[in-house]
């Protein structure tokens, strides 16, 4: 057992978890580029969860979480506070499964992610922006709907489902000698660490992490989980602190975390925009920025990054 | 013969064609999308081009027709007037069977187009940016080097290279009832008219222009070419008027030519980016946009859709 309240998950969990999560996640593309891999040194790899249902790879944990539910517990539905890509993930998962989905959504969510949200078919509960308000909102919800609270990250089905995209990334590559992924609340990092090790434990999984928002940094050099205070990045799905499970997967797991600067994060977003056209969210450029400023680290090896999401605001880019 | 200098070819020789564009060319993609397919009211099948090398279809017309010099011509290299794709493009070809390239740009060319070709190994002659000046600037390329122009359409080489694309095409997709693909010289829609009705007369094919650079539509309804004057389009790919060549075969063999509005071409720019997430230049959203505005044409029909190039200024968007 964990410290914290949830079990550390095993490769053979995410293994499960990939039995649910293949008969409704799309199986993405690995992507590489040889303009790209000149230009960063060593051979990269792309698993591209930016074409991933919902455009993010929330999509994999909460299929698995919502399947996971017993018939019982099902019939009632689920429940989040996020205005993000989890909320869409756990509305479209909710909805394939036939069951409710409730969302807390803070009162300045842009409308058009509440739009996607509601798209899925999303009960929407408003409530104010604090942290207390929406935690308020989602106790009343569940008070009154018996829904089951899938955490964003702090889940053991969600950081199982998370791990697949690794899993089919090492099916395509198995050879890879080093895999990156972004850390916000450390879902995707913790599933990424727990297969990739599983696999091969000689293979290298390093965090990336803005420095703007480098709590999980600060955390694990400090072996305490700081509280993400004020992030000011224009990665904004990594704005999250860890939770107990997530920080005790990543503190025994990982080789470490690389923290990028903005500007290097948007060097890197425009790098694989131009190069590769795909349309990547600025968290998704985290780690190809954090290879860039760290070139000896990945000299001419082959290297696996997840790309995270392609949910970005077309109005309002960085370039 | 045909009524121009330039036999008109026929699917055997675009079949001819791909044993050499295959050697070196990227086989692209074939992506679909339920959620475009939705929006569209038809199942839509994007060859996605922009994933080519040089990031248009460009790439595939250049190496047929420099792969296709006798060792003699292509010892004195190739030459052509152009700022856009298709200089990028006979420049790569050109550094990839080992001979020089001379390519004219005006002098008003943006600086990183310029960069690109220069990255190619292309020795770049400036003009002045009027027609007479870049053909007067070719000429003498011409005589001082003995260099093969390569005309970025009309020439049979370059027709039926982009046509390996349709063949790709229906290669993945042999079901398809109508394609679509856009027209600026029509050297694409030449080679996709050739291949595709080659392949099955029943299959529809259709051009898709700009309303603002509808050249091309009105020529074909009054049977003459029309030169392009002063269009007005963001679709910078669609600005140049037919040859002799592209006009005859698109005169006999296209179903027709649909224009579209400006506002209609960014629409669909928009909905591939934020749907796909892939990054497709304005010109290749004029034939999806052409599918939004004839929706009665395509209704539940399978469409194949020529997705042209990916390369924007992502500094410069229209969103």
């Amino acid at each position: 057992m964990s410290q914290s309240e949830i079990p550390i998950p095993a490769i053979s969990d995410i293994e499960s978890a990939y039995t649910l999560v293949q008969k409704y996640a799309n199986q993405t593309p690995v992507l590489t580029s040889r303009n790209v891999n000149e230009i960063l040194g060593c051979e990269v790899f792309l698993k591209c969860e930016n074409f991933q249902k919902v455009g993010a790879f929330k999509f994999r944990g909460a299929i698995n979480a919502v399947f996971s539910l017993s018939e019982v517990e099902a019939a009632k539905g689920v429940c989040t506070h996020s205005s993000g890509n989890h909320a869409a993930a756990l509305a479209l998962a909710a909805k394939l499964r036939g069951i409710p989905s409730y969302i807390v959504m803070p009162e300045n969510a842009p409308a058009i992610k509440r739009k996607a949200v509601e798209g899925y078919g999303a009960i929407i509960t408003t409530s104010k922006s604090t942290q207390a308000d929406r935690e308020n909102a989602l106790a009343n919800v569940q008070k009154k709907t018996g829904a089951t609270f899938i955490h964003p990250y702090s889940n053991f089905n969600v950081i199982c489902g998370q791990g697949t995209a690794s899993l089919e990334l090492l099916q395509e590559e198995p050879n890879l000698q080093a895999v990156l992924a972004p850390v916000g609340g450390g879902g995707l990092f913790s599933g990424t660490l727990t297969y990739v090790k599983g696999f091969n434990t000689n293979i290298e999984v390093w965090g990336a992490e803005p420095a703007n928002a480098d709590d999980a940094f600060r955390s694990l050099r400090d072996g305490v989980i700081y509280p993400s205070v004020n992030p000011n990045t224009i990665a904004d799905g990594l704005r999250t602190s860890l939770a107990p499970i997530t920080f005790e997967i990543i503190s025994k797991k990982a080789n470490g975390i690389l923290t990028v600067t903005e500007e290097q994060i948007v060097d890197a977003m425009r790098l694989v925009w131009e190069r590769m056209k795909i349309i990547i969210e600025p968290s998704s450029a985290v780690p190809v920025a954090a290879i860039m400023a760290n070139r000896k680290l990945f000299e001419g090896k082959k290297v696996g990054v997840i790309i995270s999401g392609g949910n970005v605001d077309v109005e309002n880019l960085p370039f």
